[in-house]
């Protein structure tokens, strides 16, 4: 097959777009700023899903649903959180159709008008904590800790697939402590879940770190976040968890009495990741040949391509397979055997290279008499001639040095292009020739934070926990800063 | 704990709604038919998610995800479909909030006017068919066996938790064949695998057969349905599988070159069942003393509560229940051992019979001095002591024999409550009487149909796969009949 991926090197965008669609991952769809995600692209979205959910299962969260509406009223208690969304809300007004009287096709019912209008959510917390307010009395009702898996909207004037949509599926956990002190610790611990997800399913460093208070979320009083790089420099923000206050206790009226008898607000946390991770996933391994795929997230880990003539030898190489195929069951790895007679190996070899398949296996009549089979790689595509015997061991290891390496090599990438800056022009020689992130003083103002933004697109990332604390001067206004942050471009 | 639940002879309707609240199934939100579905209430959904989700990928299918928001115009371009749907949409006008004039809130902007209106999707044949016209151009693209997760609204005026709410999540199945012939068995099957699910983990018998014409899907040739009865003996249509003839590939242009190099337009067809199975899973088995659940969906199928005087027999008390559940856990039996210090053992029983966890424990100093135990099954509410060796095996043989019983006594239920009726008083009374299903003539006219519905509220449920033809004559219009049908008044 002619794959037709446009090069990281000509047009980074759209080998990105290339690669989302000819691997069939998602499209747009005839609504805009919406998007179709296909089957092989929810595939691997179900995977990530099941192993979050996982995870959220193990530090104590239960799954709920709540309505996917909500009442307009509720978004203007908390300020803040209004202000942040009321520009990119979808709202309902109507509640049903009629025959257009001239009758072509259907109208709005002008008789059937809300009272008050409905918005789709664009994140729950509003929605949440009007419930939770009957549910919270005292302390022994606490801590709450629930997810949800949803689908959310937010009307963005520019998309693109998976990075950007106006509808998007995530989930958001929202939790409810007695103490301040529990709700940041749960907003550490959720960060360090994403974290650790990132990194040890997704193959994908991330840089742990606290926002910059303008890069708040709307109602946060602190927001923790992790930033991963793309191959194109620009950084991307995978996930968020917030440490809320009591600021949707207090909109919402949500008071327990605690242990000493004494009334008080509930603390707060939210956390979420989206489909957005599927974008990052795309950009983080994937090369000019296609998509590459971590062996954990992928639906297809092992695809084997018959090699022969004639049917007779099909059918001998399909019971070789067959030994291969009920260990590879045993040990949980996934695999398809492709034994279309419709397309030739080197269509199915660029096909499986496109998609991302992690191991590929070839075997013809001359493997069968010499006990050896075809091995190649997808995320170097070295090929070996192994030896049948041992194979699904082979295979096993295989895989995991494929997640370790490309692990790796986004490491490498990804510390190779973490510079400091000490002044202005040294950040934008940087920022320009280089791009990646960038770790730099600021005086920790909004003003300047702003500046360089509008300057250079340059964003603060985050205020990182892991890179250490050192005194000096900003490099725009050389007034004191006690620590480096760290800036990039990004999605 | 008092539960406080109304008893079924009492108040049927208010007892449905006591065990929803009170088992913390679900709840109604501030939103106007909307529901909140509680963790409980959730992890007996994901139950039934995991388990549907895995016979549809036996059979072929995949899942994908299709945008919420439909355009309007899309619904026209299906005359009946549309007619169908139209008086229930919900319908986004606005994408976009500001802040109010007088300063009091936020408003509609109306700058922020959508060109077309766009519905909240009731059901996704239109987006899905307008999807597909650009993946099928060929019979080797076919069949398309596609399944979505996803949420719908209904904009409904009367609703019910579960059972009837404006929001509510389903999957829908939508499949494009080559033949005629091949999308009605798909439609057969993912009946056989909706009967199947119904009776093998829900432990409810159904009825499979075909609708009338006046209760088909909006849009189908042909809608196949599985008709469950519940205890107040009325029926419950509990999953649809359609047959869509060559509709909507019609109406949105689907065409395919066969392997003659004819075109022709697409066969499909659409399936789905939704969180109203929860509804009928709670009035199924469930009696005066709260939710009885079948072991094979019930999120925790053992409770084990600990009877003790002091805190150290606690301990001894832990040591014992430890090796039980490190065996249940190798067997995959969920179980909770619930030590809570601050309520009583009664208490802790009252609780776990109202949310009908399967089988319950008690151990206290006694039963270890003497190896034994107190196992209590909740669809008898039988206590029995028994010996702690050999428990674990104990306890598996006791979860099949609840799947088992409640299943049987169901459908003893069932069996006992279908009745045929041979003339139009003769149902009359069997409907004010006894209520239940009945077996009738009817002269296949939509007129005596609706008929029939005015006088008596009972709607025919389905032309019935599993009773026999027979002639006869109408019980309304004594004109001649090949079969009886099967009517009731239903959910």
């Amino acid at each position: 097959m002619s794959k037709g991926i446009t090069s990281r090197s000509e047009d980074y965008s759209k080998w990105y777009n290339d690669i989302v669609q000819k691997a069939d991952l998602a499209e747009n769809s005839g609504v805009r700023g919406m998007m179709v995600i296909k089957p092989y692209g929810y595939a691997i979205w179900e995977k990530i899903q099941a192993q979050l959910d996982k995870m959220f299962k193990e530090t104590g969260h239960q799954n709920a649903y709540f309505p996917l509406l909500i009442p307009k009223s509720y978004f203007s208690k908390e300020a803040s959180h209004v202000e942040g969304f009321a520009k990119e809300c979808a709202v309902v007004t109507h509640y049903r159709l009629k025959n257009s009287p001239d009758g072509k096709g259907v109208i709005v019912d002008p008789d059937a008008k809300l009272e008050e209008e409905l918005i789709i959510r664009p994140t729950s917390e509003t929605i949440i904590w009007s419930t939770y307010k009957n549910w919270i009395q005292s302390y022994r009702d606490l801590p709450l800790l629930i997810n949800q898996w949803a689908n959310v909207m937010r009307w963005e004037m520019r998309t693109r697939l998976f990075l950007r949509t106006a509808e998007f599926l995530w989930q958001e956990g929202h939790t409810a402590h007695a103490t301040q002190a529990e709700a940041w610790t749960e907003t550490t611990k959720m960060l360090d879940v994403y974290a650790e997800f990132a990194e040890t399913w997704m193959a994908m460093p991330v840089i742990k770190g606290a926002k910059s208070a303008s890069e708040r979320f709307a109602g946060a009083l602190e927001t923790l976040c992790i930033e991963a790089l793309m191959q194109d420099g620009k950084a991307l923000q995978a996930g968020t968890s917030h440490f809320l206050g009591q600021n949707f206790a207090k909109a919402f009226d949500v008071k327990f009495t605690d242990q000493s008898g004494k009334l008080d607000y509930v603390w707060a946390t939210s956390w979420g990741v989206s489909t957005r991770l599927m974008g990052a996933l795309v950009m983080a391994h994937s090369d000019d040949n296609g998509l590459v795929l971590p062996p954990k997230l992928a639906p297809i880990q092992v695809v084997i391509v018959p090699i022969y003539q004639k049917i007779e030898q099909l059918e001998i190489i399909r019971t070789e397979v067959n030994k291969i195929t009920e260990q590879l069951k045993i040990k949980g790895i996934s695999f398809k055997f492709d034994d279309r007679d419709s397309q030739r190996p080197g269509f199915k070899f660029a096909e499986y290279e496109l998609k991302g398949v992690p191991v590929r296996l070839a075997l013809g009549p001359r493997d069968i008499e010499q006990g050896t089979i075809e091995v190649v790689r997808r995320d170097t595509l070295e090929k070996s001639v192994v030896q049948q015997v041992g194979i699904v061991e082979y295979i096993e290891k295989l895989l995991e040095d494929i997640q370790q390496n490309i692990y790796q090599k986004a490491l490498n990438f990804r510390n190779e292009n973490i510079r400091k800056a000490n002044s202005y022009d040294e950040f934008k020689t940087i920022l320009n020739e280089k791009g990646g992130f960038i770790l730099a003083h600021w005086d920790g103002t909004p003003e300047t934070e702003e500046q360089i933004k509008s300057e250079t697109k340059a964003t603060i990332r985050s205020l990182p926990f892991e890179y250490e604390k050192e005194e000096g001067i900003c490099i725009v206004t050389g007034k004191p800063s006690e620590r480096r942050v760290l800036f990039a471009k990004s999605y």
